[in-house]
């Protein structure tokens, strides 16, 4: 099942750099692993904004949530999911 | 260039059916069109709601306008534009 | 999986009242066979609102917005759905 | 009567994770303690949140918002709160 | 119980002037009769705007919906129900 | 001249508990006060909410933004005031 | 007692020319008694809109609210009331 | 002096081709008119949106309210401006 | 020109009393020199915020972000700017 | 490719003035250095905010993001971009 994940991220800008640092490396290393999985089928960066879209492909709701909820940065997100379908015009 | 667009149709249900259903065969057909010429790289339903999220690969601003603003359904569409960029972590 | 789906129906105070009827009956029926089914797992009336509550226990999104997309009202209706998973602290 | 109810949590990250988890605990065990009363009839996490949507039956709003401001998040938290009826359509 | 209730009445200025009126009469004939029976305790209009701000008082939201729902005017009104309880500060 | 005002408090929850007591007892006080002298009609608590729903009855609104902003817990409070007029309904 | 009132006029751009222009003429004709009068103090209109800001000196509420609901074009506009008070920088 | 102003233009989709071409039109020669005149200074199109986004070097609010208010479509605009001036860092 | 300006005071609650006092009489000072001058034509207080409304009567807009961007509580403001033109009803 | 951005400042204003001018000064360096190139097209300052208007001419989103996500001052802004296009009635 498919769903569409829009993620803002808020880090403080006065957060100790080398802190910030080790979350967006564990952050991108599991990203890459989800990635390569397949489950974590896009990733795109919002241009002048630090947030992404991304679209996940998971059997349910349940893994999705597992996966969000354990994302390093996820206590500096603001985080909008929305189910997707196949679209009627799809090819 | 990336664009993550998201139309939201608004069509009056008291619409002549006939004319609703012809702008829709229309609009499908023009979407299937721009899907194989890669153009409507993906085009997704979202759940409970009669609207997509679409991304689009075009060289540049002005081609995505003339695609959405010759949308059979343009005039009863509130549509989002953001452009998108290659996420660091995106492998 | 289960969804938790707001409904606001919003028909046009000056519908012909046999039409807002009858589509208000198809939607009944349609609803109570749902439920009987276990899909339509719960249905609450919003105080004051001509809206409601309700939660759906469906396959994945695909049958939810097949569900939702037929249901008599669904043209009528601002519809919002959240993807629910099981609370760390549910008995 | 039944409520709907949301809480959003927005503990600040940077708190410290001993006060957090007990915090924590302490909310686990109201909660499960009021489920097994029958008071919060239902509690559900959403996906990709730390926010839950519940329904809980108390005689009136007095006992809600009792059980609602003595929650050891109450502080923390984002609560809205919708009166539910019996639906005509419900079976 | 008391429910803090908000109505915004969005009539059509083009609306036919007796069945306007018609409705009013009726509006204020039920709004009388409830304010006397001591269930609508409070009525007041909010300065400015075709809307009020009303205080119920009901055994539960059943009721509350009840009433709401089958005032005349209720399909052309937009309406916030908040739950009240007693305030810890009040005599 | 009847004002409906609605406050929302928004204490930290890291304030120095003896502080917030203290400010607490001073605004339960000076609330009481003014209830007694009729000025503070009505005080209702919103159910879910560190937020209430007032009903003032002063000559103006000078004397209502006096009172408003010498409450204790004034600086912690987003306040919405809404002029109040008779109700053509009200009996 | 002072009132900052903002008013947005929303006349359907399709409405007879004739009936639009007697409103027009209306209303002007009130709001310059109403200027002469020294009620409305003070009425300017925002650049780019069909609205306008303006400031009245009436005794309380009820006086402020038999103006605006008396006003022609009253059924077609938004309008958003503050109470106002001396400012303590005031000269 | 400089103005940015956002016009959303919303023409009723059902309106006459005719009608809506002969706007159009007027809009189109007035609007090319400005620019030659150095007072519309910038205009550009929104990406797949009715909207535009243009910059007014006008004398004072007075003029750019005459032109703005007098433009065919205004009856069918949502406008927002911003007063602009110069930026400390522009060269 | 005139422009009306909105302006939302957010001093943190918890600043040191004499900076934050300094700070208000060095605004009292600046607000009371602008008025002396007819700058700053009106200036009232919001009823129950710490916020106010002014008219500012200045050549352009350059002054007035001169005006705005250099008063001691710019940076705790929100300020809303509204360009005036006179109004067709105004006496 | 042109963009509209407007990006709201949001320093805190405890903030060490010496690190704030540092990255003011920054911030204004590479603003010229960039409006020079041409890339920086439009820079101007909204009248009563500390946030500017601006028209990026890049190749693409991805210069621009890379652009304004290394600007000194970009973890502070609140960033909205707009893609634009050539306007039909453009001269």
């Amino acid at each position: 099942m498919l769903f569409h994940v829009e993620m803002q991220v808020n880090l403080p800008p006065d957060m100790d750099p080398e802190r910030a640092a080790a979350l967006k490396a564990d952050e991108k290393a599991l990203a890459q692993e989800l990635q390569r999985a397949g489950t974590w089928r896009h990733l795109w960066r919002v241009v002048g904004q630090y947030s992404n879209v991304s679209i996940f492909d998971v059997p349910s709701g349940d893994e999705l949530h597992d996966i969000l909820s354990n994302l390093p940065l996820f206590p500096y997100m603001d985080i909008q999911v929305k189910a997707l379908t196949r679209h009627p015009s799809a090819i």
